[in-house]
């Protein structure tokens, strides 16, 4: 059923339907978000490290490595940078200790390629620490991201102080074809509404454009279809976004019009949930379908 | 000069200058704005229409033509659409007029090409309203958007009864590649500050990633450089975006990082204003780089 042209505000839509929803709408789904922070939570204790969730908003202020910023751990100046942060000015600054995103992780191919990064960089962090503590300089904090390595630790990751992962709350399509996730622990949803149907060109208007997704996945060479997944309906792909709108039509052949009613509503899986996240100022948190609380996320800088 | 760590609130910016800002920042230069806002006005006065500015937040309810909805201008089904939509209930639905978008001029290389489609278009748009006059179905209203049909209006719009244009109060760097305005008329910027030089892949980090920028551009298939142009630099381009960070290097050539000192500011020249602002919480609005008001725009469906 469509929303009344008058939508109740706020805290009215808890204990609605997700079918009641204006749309577009980012739907959370709590048990499953629930499950993929345990899950984290189990795997940090298995290793005996921490877990610090990466809420992606907040800037981390000392990244160490290579890709990240201009000297390589194995180089003299990775060690004379560290030692001037914990000596130079010890009133106003502490060394706490290294980080590596590890974000090479999502160039991969599959899980053990992830692993392979992962093992890599843990190593790497570990031989620095090593020659830090040998020259004196104290780094109580070995710490990692990425949510391909932390969704398939290898047991080097243990020898760390903490695991820094942040898009497994949610997870995405893009961590799927990464192998991070199976498909019923993907969270996230933007809901949207069959606009129009096109019969001539086969295709579907929906209210769900750039501004409810974002365009990323565009980026992969597949155009908009690339962006997100219709869930249920592997049939359909997403072949154009615009601010407001996208088009649906079928991968081959006709598209049945008939179940797809005008005002009926989809669900679209997106390809990069920390983009998608911030494209939407609440987020409808539901338990199998029915709100159950309202995120406000924080925005800007 | 980089922002205290606590920056002060909301007003408390008004009257600084824009060296000031925490970044990343959107930048409104006020005087371009309001010149594009007059010349479009002037525009419209001189073709005798009204002028109807897009937010682009708002949804237009009747859209007739090819490219946007099933019925073609010419097939039967479109007059039985608008005598439906003005004579089933007009009680509860007025059938106010006819819109196009005029979207096909993002696909031209230049003002002639523009200019041919904005002519077809509203050769289409009268050729409609005729039929439906001699059908007895009145409309009102006839208007037509895009920015780059509007930026170098033919005498064929003048039959029309309104334009549509919502980029043009802050233009970009397509409206620049499709000809819509000159470099001088782009009011936006995206302010970003050097984090880091990084000499051995003659590289610059800067705090400006795609949540301040978009990924708009990207699509045109040169990557991230296609998504911002760097004000004053020609010899700069972007080579990646994560969601906090940028990277800059030179086209070719060694980088001269003395002219960038760490804390430094640089502007960045959006390709798609209407992605970028949306990305923003608020825009900082200056006169010749002081700050002379906050913009908050609306968000959400």
């Amino acid at each position: 059923m469509p929303p009344s042209l008058r939508p109740p505000q706020g805290s009215a839509w808890l204990g609605r339907r997700l079918e009641e929803l204006p749309t577009p709408a980012l739907a959370v789904a709590e048990g499953t978000a629930r499950r993929n922070a345990e899950r984290m939570l189990q795997r940090c204790r298995a290793l005996g490290v921490r877990l610090r969730p990466h809420v992606k908003t907040h800037k981390t202020l000392v990244r160490m490595f290579d890709r990240l910023v201009g000297v390589r751990p194995t180089e003299p100046g990775a060690l004379e940078l560290a030692r001037a942060v914990a000596q130079s000015a010890p009133r106003r600054v502490a060394l706490v200790g290294v980080y590596a995103h590890c974000g090479d992780t999502y160039q991969c191919a599959g899980v053990p390629e992830v692993q392979a990064v992962a093992r890599a960089t843990a190593a790497a962090l570990g031989r620095f620490v090593d020659m830090l503590r040998q020259a004196g300089v104290p780094c109580p904090e070995a710490s990692m991201g990425s949510t391909p390595s932390c969704s398939h630790p290898v047991p080097e990751m243990g020898a760390l102080t903490e695991l820094h992962p942040g898009n497994y709350l949610f997870y995405d399509l893009q961590q799927l074809q990464l192998g991070s996730c199976a498909p019923q622990d993907v969270a996230l949803r933007v809901l949207t509404r069959v606009l129009g149907h096109y019969p001539r060109r086969n295709q579907l208007l929906v209210d769900c454009g750039w501004a409810a997704l974002s365009l990323h996945g565009q980026q992969q060479g597949q155009g908009p279809a690339g962006c997100a997944a219709v869930e249920g309906h592997p049939e359909l792909r997403l072949v154009g976004l615009t601010q407001e709108h996208g088009l649906l039509e079928p991968v081959s052949g006709a598209l049945d019009f008939d179940r797809f009613p005008v005002g009926s509503m989809l669900a679209l899986i997106p390809f990069h949930a920390c983009a998608t996240a911030a494209m939407h100022p609440v987020y409808y948190v539901h338990d199998e379908g029915r709100v159950v609380a309202l995120w406000h996320p924080v925005r800007g800088w």
